[in-house]
């Protein structure tokens, strides 16, 4: 059973992220984990820019974040995703946050397909099964 | 059995809080969320402010959201919040997101108080205690 | 000779806007600015959110911030807003960031008007010019 | 005479950071400054968020941009940023965004240095004079 590619993208934490505390504001995790999708998508040849293009979007239905450890400026952290379930319509990744090995965060993003026409909900663009499939492994596929 | 007390503010939405899909970006609901909760600090007389000059923390540990519609520039949403859950070293909040009656999102907020001076665990400020019993509610207590 | 009329936004410091200098990122004056003078097209009948869905967008080509001292998280500042020039393809703004009556930072955007469906330069709506022209007073107007 | 050293970083722009007018929101552009500021410093050896840990804020005291083109989600940017005005206690940057070799936008910053201690004006620290002279160029310096 193979598992989900994991995809992994380097983030540099910008001053303006940092709030008075002197870490990274929360929020700007689910600016990252975007970050993370994107690249992911982009990493089986379908960037997510040409996928809204053809008339599809992956509507954020849900976030999830856990933190443990505080980013700061001047550290530059790497963002794991990977795709954690895949169905039709509907789509889930997870993420990992790491400063070196150590990990600061975690988190859960769902999704739908919407067509962006009219905001109904659609299935996957074909083109992208294939694809996400393979980087969804088995475990994430239904029985 | 009476429940927790539900605080509310409204918000405009900013013209820099929408993204491309025409919709408020959905990291800024936790923005949202935070103002939520300082104004609910605020109604029981102990401002966050206030409580971070005193040397304390509230750390957010964990943060979920739950999308159902977009929210719009050019509208005024509300926020509701109230605590959902109280204990000596951590607390969670709740929040629904509405434009008029009609519910745009929902969240939940997990923290932990931390000593400002070396971001040690901690037990919540002793003067908040009262007041923090007061706003959870019978059901958010401990047995 | 009348001048603009000033007007006047209240804005609450979020805690999101503070970086780790413990004040609010300058950045961030940029989008209050932006609230002011959406209130201002609001005051006057014309919702900016309404200007655009009749085709109209009024894009930002210049910003410009002076700061002097530092909002903090807990505090409310006014954001006093004017039109500091009209024309009929450009105009400006001007604002005033205070602290009761302390000043923390002026600014100025410079805008033109531009057609939603081609992005092309096109003339101010025919139905702002009126109110705008109340707004700007005799001291922005052309000779 | 030299001119003071370009110095360039490369910014994908996220997803975030578009608004509703489908290009990236015009007060990300500072960010963006920020992050070729921190690069410039880094490469002279002094990353600025050491600086910062040795008792020496870098405050901005003016901020300017123009808008030439918007970028858009999907691209990379490259911002090349500049000393150009360096004295005892204030200095400028400037900046170019560049999408290929067309301009999308220029800006300036001004900056005084601040004790972080107790926020009082103070000069230069002693250990960036000289790399910071070799990055401004003799055009910078003063007569």
């Amino acid at each position: 059973m193979s598992g989900p590619v994991r995809h992994e993208v380097e983030v540099e934490v910008r001053y303006a992220e940092t709030d008075q505390m002197g870490v990274v504001h929360h929020a700007n995790y689910l600016v990252w984990f975007e970050l993370a999708r994107t690249a992911l998508c982009a990493s089986c040849g379908h960037p997510y820019a040409e996928i809204e293009r053809q008339g599809y979007l992956l509507m954020v239905v849900g976030a999830h974040a856990h933190y443990r450890r505080g980013a700061r400026y001047g550290e530059r952290v790497r963002v794991v995703v990977w795709i954690d379930r895949l169905r039709t319509r509907h789509l889930a990744f997870a993420y990992e946050v790491r400063r070196g090995e150590e990990l600061l965060a975690t988190g859960r993003t769902e999704h739908v397909w919407v067509r962006r026409e009219d905001g109904r909900p659609t299935s996957m663009p074909p083109e992208l099964r294939e694809p996400f499939r393979a980087l969804a492994g088995e475990d994430a596929l239904p029985a």
